[in-house]
């Protein structure tokens, strides 16, 4: 059993392999170039050093969003045409369990926050409970589901949390200061470097507790989850609106 | 700040590239190439990739034993040569200690075991304080220092410790039955796959911590910790004995 992630949610572009025990490969870039430079030469460069044949692949994880729209386009027709060209099924891995992740095992609870502009994060909560079933070894139980709030709304609802709180994503850097002055006071952190950005290996490693309970897709039928409209969306629908009004 | 890590320990190589708050890249590979076929051509790979020149790399971060003695040589000698044509200086990270840095943060005391064949293991054990001025967040505190026992005396070892703990590294499915045997009742578990083994992004983390407090050697002075004889080494010194004897 093993599976191909593919993560370009954010700034980092990475690509892993994994059998259901074994990290084989992870490759992960956090630079300036974009996905499209970045994530199929990485790709090709994982195959040819580990040797892969493509078919021997069980199914393709993505990390479904939310993100940036680029990045999720990009790493979604990768996968959904990977996944076409081998017919092999997609999970669909929700980035903020995947980047909750990268703490797998932690005892605090762990909250992804990712920049979403316009004064907002994409955020989520997760623990993790000890579950030897689980691939993992633990269940990822969701405290908070993957909404896009404003940081100040967020710092309220961790307040209401027993639990040590623990920040991760890219959201940390640009908001470590409102959420210092607005938990003071309260136990929380934020995750080091090996922890803290999207990495291909936690898709896997979350995927292979979805592809256990049978949640697949088709390459057809798999599509991101943006949580919010495009600016080009947005736009189009303000336009609308004020001409209709007008 | 750049630090440029290299991890050859075991059967996984790795590198990796680290701002001191940022991963630039880390790429691993757990596949059965040798280290030689493998370490140079990644750390090309990843200069290309993020466009890295060289010479803006401050230090060279080397997972500094123990471990696999082909491996730790190989790393060692790419590290200093490295170090040597760019006259930066190395930064010694012992093998076991970036392992745990793997579970960096963790509420648990953290036990690194390494098969050593011979009916040993390389094991050590760790926790993490929290510590502002690290560059992690936390203090890497050493419960036992790295060395080379039977994994029943390890198991002793643990069960005297107060905090859960965890195990990680790739003596774990080695002495799972054994653990488990001589723990039974007593609350342990196992790192999952994106935290059991090797990483350079790990050595790179733990590397900024000793580069801060001025830990660093020159390429020459620097030496991979074998913990133990070589096996030709041990061979010779029997065979010196038998020859005294006889």
């Amino acid at each position: 059993m093993k599976i191909l992630a593919i993560e370009s949610s954010g700034l980092t572009a990475s690509i892993a392999v994994a059998d259901r025990d074994r990290l084989i490969a992870e490759y992960t870039i956090d630079y300036k170039k974009t996905h499209s430079q970045t994530l199929l030469p990485m790709l090709d460069e994982v195959r040819k050093m580990t040797e892969l044949d493509l078919d021997t692949v069980d199914a393709i994880a993505i990390s479904n969003g939310p993100g940036s729209f680029t990045g999720l386009r990009i790493g979604a027709a990768t996968a959904k045409g990977l996944g076409f060209a081998l017919d092999k099924p997609l999970i669909e891995v929700p980035t903020l369990e995947a980047l909750a992740y990268n703490l797998v095992g932690t005892d605090k609870a762990v909250f992804p926050i990712m920049d979403a502009r316009r004064n907002q994060v994409y955020t989520a909560g997760y623990t993790f409970v000890r579950n030897e079933n689980e691939p993992s070894g633990y269940e990822c139980v969701t405290l908070l589901a993957p909404t896009a709030i404003a940081i100040e709304e967020l710092a309220d609802m961790v307040s209401g949390e027993d639990r040590e709180v623990v920040f991760t994503g890219d959201g940390c850097p640009v908001y470590k200061d409102v959420l210092d002055r607005m938990l003071s006071g309260r136990a929380h952190s934020y995750a080091p470097f090996t922890q803290s950005r999207q990495r291909a290996g936690s898709v896997a490693l979350a995927a292979f507790s979805y592809f256990e309970k049978g949640l697949t897709v088709s390459a057809d039928d798999s599509h991101p989850e943006y949580l919010r409209l495009s600016q080009a969306e947005r736009e189009l629908m303000e336009k609308k609106k004020a001409d209709g009004e007008g």
